[in-house]
C-alpha cells in the first residue's frame, strides 16, 4: 500500500509516519522509483504498536525507540519477554539510601522472587520509599507487603495470559501488557480509592453507577 | 530562615526555589526590607512535597500546581482527600468507544464502587482497553477482574493507613500515597513479572537475591 493508505488504516497522519521513518522507529518501505515506497501489514502493525505505547502507555518517543530495539532483538532470551519494556519505563537518574535498598532486598528475598540483581526497579523502589520518608510519610511494612502480594497476583495473571505460539507475538504482548496494564491498574486503584475514601470519610457526592444500558449482553 | 538556609535544608537550589516562588508554587516569605524575605517550616515542608511529586511521582510542574491548588482548597470535602491528586495524574485528551465504556461501567457496578460518575479514570480505563484492542491484544475479563480485585485491596490498605488527626495532613498524605504509591506498585509488579516470566519460560540469568548483609536488625 502507499503511505496514504497506511495513514488511513492506522489513523496516523502522513507527516507523523514520515517522521517515524526518518527517526528509524518504522522500517523503510519497499522503494518503488525514486520517491515512492510501498508498505505492508508489518508497517500497519508496528505503527499501531507505536501509537499504543505513546498515547496510552505515555512513553516518550525515545523510550519507544528503546522498547522497539528490544522487541526486534532476536537474540533476547524468551524469559526476558516481560523485561523488554521495563528499562524503557524507568527514569535514568536513580539514587536511594542503603537503608531503603536493604528494605527492598529483604522484601524480594522474603517473596522468593527471581530478579536481575542489578534491576533498576530495585533502585526505583528504594528511591520512592526514601522520597516518602523525606516528606514525613513512612510507608509502613504492612502496606508495602500489601503492594507486594497484589503485585505478585497481578504479574502471575499477566504472564499466564501471554500467548505461547509465536516469539514475536509473545514479546509484543509482554511489552503491551506491561506498558498499558500499568495505567489500567492505576486507574482502577484510583477508582477503588474513591470508594474506600467515601466509605471511610462519608460522602454525599459520590454514587453507585447505574447499570449500563441494555444492549450488550 | 533566609533562602540560603531553606535551600540547604531542602537540598533544592536557590535558583529553583526562586523559580517556584515566581511561579506561585511556593507562597512568598515574610518580607524583610526591600529585597530579602524570611521563610518558615511551612516552606520547608511545601518544598519537600513539591520535590517528592516531581522527582518520584514524575509529575510535571503544571500538574504539581493543580495538585497543590486542591491541597490548599479548604472547602474540599474530606472524602475527596484521595481525589486531590487524581485529576492531576490523568491526561487531558481522553476518548473511548461506547463498548469499552460499558465494559468499565459494568466492572464498577459489579464491584459496588462509589465513584464520581464523570470520573476521568473511567474514560482513561476504557481508552486503554481500546488501545490494547486496536493492536490486537484483547484484555480478557478474568485479567481485568484480577486487576480490579488487587486494586480494591491496595486502595483499602492505603486509605486505612491515612492519618486521622489533622485535615492538612490527611490531604497531603493522600496526595503522596496516590502519586508515589503508583510508581512503587508498578516497580513491584515489574519485579514480580520478572519472577513469573522466569518461572514460565525458564532462565539461567536471573537469581534469587542474597540475604542483605547483617546490620539492619
Amino acid at each position: 500500500m502507499w503511505i496514504a493508505e497506511l495513514s488511513r488504516r492506522t489513523e496516523v497522519p502522513v507527516a507523523t509516519i514520515k517522521y517515524y521513518l526518518r527517526e528509524g522507529l518504522l522500517p523503510a518501505g519497499e522503494s518503488v522509483g525514486a520517491t515512492r515506497s510501498r508498505y505492508g501489514e508489518a508497517h500497519v502493525h508496528r505503527l499501531r504498536l507505536i501509537r499504543a505505547l505513546v498515547e496510552s502507555g505515555g512513553l516518550s518517543l525515545a523510550r519507544v525507540r528503546s522498547v522497539l530495539a528490544e522487541v526486534d532483538e532476536e537474540s533476547l532470551e524468551l524469559h526476558d519477554v516481560l523485561g523488554a519494556a521495563h528499562s524503557a519505563l524507568i527514569p535514568d537518574d536513580l539514587t536511594a539510601t542503603a537503608e531503603s535498598r536493604r528494605r527492598v532486598d529483604e522484601l524480594v528475598v522474603e517473596h522468593g522472587w527471581l530478579v536481575h540483581p542489578d534491576s533498576r526497579d530495585l533502585l526505583l523502589l528504594a528511591g520512592a520509599l526514601d522520597a516518602l520518608d523525606k516528606v514525613g510519610y513512612h510507608l509502613e511494612d504492612d502496606l508495602l507487603e500489601t503492594y507486594a502480594v497484589a503485585a505478585t497476583k497481578i504479574a502471575e495473571a499477566e504472564v499466564s495470559h501471554l500467548p505461547t505460539d509465536d516469539r514475536q507475538r509473545i514479546v509484543e504482548s509482554g511489552v503491551l501488557v506491561t506498558a498499558l496494564g500499568g495505567p489500567i491498574l492505576l486507574a482502577l486503584r484510583r477508582l477503588a480509592q474513591q470508594n474506600a475514601s467515601a466509605n471511610r470519610y462519608g460522602t454525599s457526592r459520590l454514587s453507585h453507577l447505574n447499570h449500563p444500558p441494555a444492549g450488550r449482553a
